[in-house]
């Protein structure tokens, strides 16, 4: 997989083989005159930009109608980026569908839960599971596919776009007949799957498979199972699209890599991409950032992630922005640097190429107010010089193409199972969220300087010292197993409230929480405490709690507290506690303590585990550390968190980006990113 | 009907003939293996059960499909209950029809306002005017009947589960078809209609009965004496289903009791419960805490009320819950001694029986967060010896079984019409909540001691010396009447903004508010002055009044003012006014006080009425005192009101419940109960 | 078009043939029994009524069925009016169609972008494009001309009721069917739409009109100049059935005025009026007052802006209220005073009419809680003696009656395609508010006591010698040498943040912003600068900018800076700028400052054009001062903004309402208005 992104991919624009840091954009020429094509070219080249995706949104106009095909515009894009040196990230353009295709069958458009048809007009308005959308979305496909397979300019194919954005979630009758069929292969009989969804509550006792709907509109809160089942069913329909596209592209180009772009980022998690990720050649993503406290935390936290998703390996940035974004509330503009930094922050966690949407920012449509590599105002601009330095950055960093993540001593294990199923509705509270956890654990950790990995339950947890599972809610009975032998065999668990309660099918494990991990922890809740909005209690070491208590009872001689109740209604009771085990331990905390509670305790759970920072005391916090290995050595990625200048004192190391004192301590200025390299050791 | 209810519901799990207070819980075996059962019926008796509700939503268990019938399971649980001594309130059955019966016919799905199918997946996803729905409903409640009309077991009949809960307002068009019917019953012709609501205005006079719709999504403000018919269409269609089931009942088992289980609390609105209490044999309460610095008073309230429906005969507290349940948004715990003091409180105000929803914790379903008698942490919990010590107190109160509601000086007058009709919308302030000001009295008079009745307008009025009318919006010619009697015969009314304003077609009565009062309270308004949203006035008694002011103008000599604005546009004006006639008195609260301004008010309308508080003085306020009256004495209940302890000194009577210290005072731990036995005088 | 509306509509209701201010309501007699008419007409003559409209709503009872008329009670009510001297401006009662028309054709009603049907119940509840729907209107139309076209009491028709107040947005299929006509006739060719509308983007590119829809529901953002021209469309599609009743209506009676009450007030934006005004005899308009801390300023801002749509001309305050509305959240009353104050501010600003909604308040039908001339209350009330007292002071005012606005030297320029365009979703901020921001400049030059009138673009702009043109969004081509020449001939234009970015078809201005405005202001943007909610940033001015900011270059030397950034990412960058050309100039205002900010900088707009206060000092603030000229000299209206009584010293002139004190200066009571009398000059 690796081999492949890299010998079509990181080739740069001048023609030289070696491997390099990708560099470009989304390319829409079919929105400009013929006279702009040009200019784009002789721009990239000044930008130093080796890779576009081109055709993302091309349907209507590579195929105005049902048997008309148009390639020439097309042809020629693509052999003016060739000429230009640059790669081509070819779409299979199946997006939005055109609108002669939902005039014809508008029995494509998704419905929504409450009956509602999503019209054209925007994009995605397609139903992932119709079988006449399927035919013509495979059809234009294999039209794409024959016309540029042996095309000099291709590098990768990129199956539609951004899937499951918009039309995740959709509750037409096609979608039932699919669900329906889903179910059969998951439960083989409607008696295993009364059993699953717990159909003897409310009288829901299926007597036939035509029976089954997806969650409606109800006149309550739906089947828990029903809806769990339902999220990962619709996510598995756009997988099972992604595997028809990819397919059909192997077949007739089985050296050409394939690769769909991802949305780690924010609250997108419809998708169940780790469970995705095999089914492209390479891991790509998108990601945006959502203005606010913790925004740069959010960045890193994804870019990790997407790491994690890709089993460490490098991925492909596929969209970011240069700077302002169109569809939030309000949506603020870069500052000087952020560009730049933004960029490296991906990078420095395993992307191995850096693209915008888009490249020339649009003068209409939908996000004409999205930023791009060539603004509005032009190539006289700011932006563009930004965009100019950094394909030079990028140049600079070449070697470091093709590097994997260097595992972190601590984990952090990120289950998608566990956000669907903790955040259904008729819970404790509806106050909780899963993501928000993580990244509280993930921002204090960078607080204290010390480096994290998020990974999912595919992954070798046995590489971590400390592995934290915070709102570990789904917990087969396979996966306590693991845990278990994690602990056993040295590992320190750290979980938390609201873990470890129910099985795959959402069923609660009896005779206490956390049911499937008790034993393992040592604890017994007889009762959840779920705190309301604006409550708090405190804890004994400071710390103050929200969100979440439990009635806490040790049950084992091995466990002991870590921290107390000091106020609410469980006061003197245990908050946090830790079960020795060997040379293990398995800690569980019991409320939410937010990025500063998570600091204070933290030291408290890696010390016996002796993991700390490996940054020099003034970086902690300040800065964030990543590592990358590669044949080439060991990459050493320092981030300025801060907008103060930040020396990095006795860090050796080949300097590739940024600079030394005279004292030879690296010094970042603000939010500037140096880059080391030693030896592979 | 209470002689019904208490020689079969009344009776111990321990065979005891004695009327006693029952205890139970919703029973749904059906979740369970069948192992389990054994051990339920042992903790059953472990805990004091003595009735449990069956079957609530077994209709897919009992009837798989259109002519399958499998009641074998059922047998086997009516045997094994009757064997440990556990009587068996016996459901219909009808409140979730089952998915082969809405795949056959979806035309029984529920309709919202915006034309929105309510399918299946939750729970009383049917139409109350569907005849297909009301076919296969009666067939199965004939079934059932006939099956178990000679079980032993068999205690009550419990029709269908929380009628309305989800399904009372349907916009059909089996809804349009009843409505039709209905409004020909209530008004005979169109004319009697066009006049009843207005079509002159905004052109909606009918020609034709066929025109005539529900109010559903309309360009703005639909009809309101349409919108006000439809509520009161939707509440008659219910229970006209209701009444359907029973008559079936009666005809197959004429001794067994019938109730349906009443949703008084919070929100619950669309029902009118006082006119459905006459259509059962024993009125049933299910009631859940919405947490809130008013949430125990609310709860006192609400069993007061059921009281009250009751027409202070003793009722079935059929659902409440031991601790949490599943559907607020954030669902808290009950603290330690909570389970036994809501529970008593609705025993203090008349409640004979103390049931949960339910028996045992599902560990799936749309329930399973919500508490149950046993919990998912098993028998071996504080909460399951919490219920077992709740069992045991009961025993120890069975002499109160049977008693009714000794009237107290005060009544609340609580009027369904008035709620409905000053709610709609196009008023003067959107922000004016009926039941909150009616609470407000409530928790004014609980801080004062003063010990008040829940009364509807179908109460004897006379009964009070201090008749309280909240916003009693609604007054039709024969009501106003009534009260104008009232008062002459010496009652005491006091009635607030926004009362008296409309008749039964929701017409103002013209000439000056408040219409239809406005002789016996001796003023004329001729504006009001709603406030808005954070805004106050002051008046000269240093209380605060929001929501509301009115341009009173006083237009009797004998009305005097008894507290003027001091602020606002109205300054000088009057703002509580008192007329009084002969022994009576009519006064009249311009404006929003909450409870503390009604607490300072209070004893300026009850002191005339030579009403005060019935406790010492240390207890008025903290203390709660509730009077039920048997053939075997006078029962007093006091409940602690707070989290300290409260001496009660010289307070005579057996103490059935509770402790008395070295002199003799009764003391009340925090939030203990306690009740006496004084002879019945 | 005056003369008509003066030789019919401003008669008096005592024969006078003198023209004189209209006064009056609209008349619902039918809403009442046959013996109250004639106390009607006695209470109108008392309040000194000259014209009530009547018959808004009357369909239903007009026409009770497809082939039945009623006119009995309308020639009764026609006749017994006219009796009384009374003038009828006689609906065409098309605003709601009757029961029996939605039953036999609910293909009439309206449909939401979400697919929900608007069901009967309330008003309006047809669409715009049904030929159905016009094909009944017209026949009733036509039926009611010819029925009364000969009346003596008809002094003017009006047409339908608030048209587009519910209905402007329609998404059915006769919309879709219309929208394409509509859409053939602006671009000719499907080419020109594909280019308009950018299809390029999102794979839109239409290849048959029939494939076009209005803006639905979709899956993300509709393409926004699909959603530009559908408001476009919207507006039109009503005023094609404003024309068609028109057309009707002149063909029958070519010499009896046509008008139609626009609502020009609050965020009332769908229906384009400057468009419209051009197809009425005279500009009709509704006013409401919101509550809030500018709610007078925005009444006169409304006026203002009718004078603007009127051309100056005098027009007709159609409807307002005596207090209370009934359809906004909290209704307040209004204070003493309000009602004449309020009546006269209109006046001020060139209403020759004073009416209301309605004569006599409801008891019945959704606006029952509105208040009218004659309230529930009855004559004996301060409120019909308010309405009395105002009618008198109408008489005296008499001679005002045709008068014309008097240009201010300072115009504000308002136009409808910016703010439909500006305030489209997908844009740098969702937060910004079109009609806030004028109104901001208004609320400024009111706290200065600088006149200024609300002009369109249709206006001549040449007549003021400063031009403030806030959120100038869609500059096509034409309108920006407009701008250019006024600058060039002398004129002081002052635009802000977001103006000349997009031309007609919502496509930026490439090259840096403001596009079209880019040279004649003298910068370059390179990049938008919005600030999230709650964010705002300092000049050196001492002001705040909130909501946005930008990143301004200075392009020209003759541009020179009011107001740099103090802080922000744009500190030290210039916030306010103004680049001279001749005796001209052109200002630009990079951010919100609102009303103080603006009050602070206006000076510095205003003195480079020698434009102050025509009042003297103590009075600029406290007092609004309009002028209106006609054949019977200036006159000259002071209001008094404040709850305080003002002196305004040395302003001569006859006083037709007010008083002078001791000293001959005028003495303002608390929101008193006094009008004075010049020689025309």
């Amino acid at each position: 997989m690796i081999s492949t992104l890299q010998s079509r991919m990181l080739r740069g624009a001048d023609g030289d083989p070696a491997p390099r840091l990708a560099y470009g954009a989304d390319y829409n020429p079919e929105q400009w005159p013929r006279d702009v094509w040009e200019e784009d070219v002789r721009l990239m080249r000044e930008a130093g930009v080796t890779v576009v995706s081109v055709g993302i949104f091309s349907w209507a106009r590579i195929q105005p109608g049902p048997d008309i095909w148009d390639f020439g515009w097309l042809d020629e894009v693509m052999d003016l980026l060739h000429a230009g040196g640059i790669g081509v990230d070819l779409a299979t353009a199946t997006a939005s569908p055109p609108p002669w295709l939902t005039t014809a069958h508008p029995e494509i458009l998704p419905v929504t839960a409450n009956g509602e048809t999503l019209w054209p007009g925007a994009r995605q308005h397609w139903r992932p599971t119709s079988p006449v959308f399927r035919e013509h979305a495979l059809r234009l496909v294999r039209e794409i596919a024959g016309r540029y397979k042996d095309h000099p300019a291709l590098v990768a194919w990129h199956v539609s776009n951004e899937l499951g954005c918009h039309n995740i979630y959709d509750f037409s009758d096609d979608a039932a007949r699919a669900f329906r069929l889903w179910l059969r292969a998951r439960y083989g009989t409607l008696e295993a799957l009364n059993h699953a969804w717990g159909t003897a509550f409310w009288s829901q006792r299926y007597s036939d498979w035509e029976q089954i709907l997806p969650p409606r509109l109800a006149a309550s809160h739906p089947n828990p199972t029903q809806q769990l089942d339902f999220k990962r069913f619709s996510s598995d329909a756009l997988k099972d699209h992604l595997v028809a596209e990819r397919e059909i592209l192997r077949e007739i180009t089985p050296g050409v890599p394939v690769t769909t772009n991802f949305m780690v980022m924010g609250g997108t998690k419809g998708m169940n991409y780790p469970d995705w990720a095999d089914e492209t050649d390479f891991v790509s993503n998108d990601h945006y950032v959502h203005p606010g406290p913790q925004d740069r935390d959010e960045l890193s936290f994804s870019a990790n992630l997407v790491s994690g998703i890709a089993g460490g390996r490098p991925w492909f940035l596929m969209e970011h922005s240069t700077s302002a974004v169109n569809w939030q509330p309000v949506n603020v503009a870069k500052r000087p640097g952020d560009l730049a930094r933004d960029s490296l922050l991906h990078v420095a966690h395993g992307a191995d190429a850096v693209c915008f949407f888009q490249w020339r920012q649009s003068v209409a449509g939908a996000e004409k107010y999205h930023s791009a590599m060539v603004p509005h105002a032009g190539a006289d601009s700011d932006l563009f010089r930004a965009v100019v330095d950094l394909g030079a950055t990028l140049k600079t960093l070449a070697p470091v193409a093709g590097s994997e993540r260097e595992a972190a001593a601590v984990g952090i294990l990120y289950d998608w199972e566990s956000w669907w199923a903790a955040e259904q509705d008729s819970h404790p509270t509806s106050l909780l969220d899963y993501r928000r956890e993580a990244l509280d654990w993930y921002s204090a950790l960078l607080a204290l300087g010390v480096r994290a990995d998020l990974v999912t339950t595919r992954a070798d947890l046995s590489r971590h010292q400390v592995l934290i599972a915070p709102v570990l809610h789904v917990v087969p009975a396979e996966l306590a197993k693991d845990l278990t032998r994690y602990v056993e065999q040295g590992g320190h668990l750290v979980t938390t409230y609201f873990s470890g309660v129910v099985d795959e099918n959402d069923h609660v494990w009896l005779g206490g929480y956390p049911g499937a991990l008790r034993e393992l922890l040592g604890i017994r809740v007889e009762e959840f405490g779920p705190l309301l909005a604006g409550e708090s209690v405190e804890l004994d070491d400071s710390t103050r709690g929200s969100l979440w208590t439990d009635q806490i009872t040790l049950a084992d001689g091995d466990t002991e507290v870590l921290a107390h109740y000091r106020s609410g209604v469980h006061a003197g009771r245990p908050a946090v506690t830790r079960r020795s085990t060997g040379d293990g331990s398995a800690s569980y905390v019991s409320t939410r303590l937010g990025v500063d509670g998570l600091r204070s305790l933290l030291p408290r759970l890696l010390d016996p585990a002796g993991v700390s920072s490996e940054l020099p005391p003034q970086a902690r916090g300040p800065v964030e550390l990543t590592v990358r290995r590669g044949p080439g050595g060991r990459f050493l990625f320092l981030v300025n968190r801060t907008d103060e200048t930040v020396p990095v004192p006795g860090f050796d190391g080949e300097v590739l980006l940024g600079a030394r004192d005279a004292e030879g301590s690296l010094v970042l200025g603000p939010r500037e990113v140096a880059v080391l390299r030693r030896p592979a050791a």
